[in-house]
């Protein structure tokens, strides 16, 4: 049964979640945050996410994977951060031969809330009845499993 | 002799230039830039650019590596990329166990035209002419070349 893993990137805290894919059934197999230390340099920073990201690509094998379009922040330096984190974790998914779509945060909302300007609690909430099972790992690791689910609902369409 | 790869980063053209460093000496071994296709995925475009970023440390062995600092653009687009693309490149010598430098677009200009906000044409005349033998390779390849004569500069200081 194929299993996707969401990711909502982040320099600071990057959030991942591996859904199990079943025809109409979706189901939760694991879900975590990778934070790094900001008083380390960039390029540590994202050879951790990455090495993190490639441990949980080799323990689960998930086949797809669905990542979060970052948003432009009007503040150009969280903009930068964000990019560098993404490009990094992009990479590292394309180093594994994994298909990655992505899907805009507005998009993610409106597939699990019904409505794309949810409260980052709302849509907690729906993954967590969505996928019975699923711990509490913090927004970030559930915004992940969230953006795994939209890309359940999605590629059932297509 | 140690050498120093310089890199330019961009999503559209990557700049890349190794120089050797011998003392006061410096000299010229090799440059180019990458190019990516826009009209693929960004994941494909920054897969693209890691593979060649590696394909020339695995042929020449620089021992550092230099990075122009980024430039954040009013336009968040455009600032996106560019994070993208650098962090692509900075987890691409993170991986290849590399000592990264970063510098300031203003420093590397500073430090081969003594003037932080010189032309890109002046940068590149100056630094044909700190490096006899380095061939046009157009304007990025020269602005690699830059950081990497920025960063001798300036691990000769330090």
């Amino acid at each position: 049964m194929p299993l996707i893993i969401g990711i909502d990137p982040g320099l600071q805290r990057t959030g991942w979640g591996i859904i199990q894919h079943n025809g109409n059934a979706l189901s939760f197999v694991e879900c975590g945050v990778i934070t790094t230390d900001n008083t380390t340099q960039i390029s540590e920073r994202v050879l951790r996410i990455s090495n993190e990201i490639g441990r949980v690509i080799a323990l689960h094998k998930p086949q797809e994977a669905a990542v979060e379009e970052t948003f432009v922040n009007v503040n150009g330096q969280a903009t930068l951060k964000l990019g560098q984190a993404r490009g990094a974790i992009l990479l590292t998914l394309a180093q594994a031969g994994m298909q990655i779509s992505e899907y805009a945060a507005t998009l993610v909302k409106k597939s699990i809330v019904g409505a794309g300007r949810a409260e980052k609690n709302q849509v907690a909430r729906m993954v967590q009845i969505l996928l019975p099972g699923c711990s509490k790992h913090g927004p970030d690791a559930m915004d992940a499993l969230a953006v795994a689910i939209c890309h359940a609902h999605h590629s059932r369409k297509y």
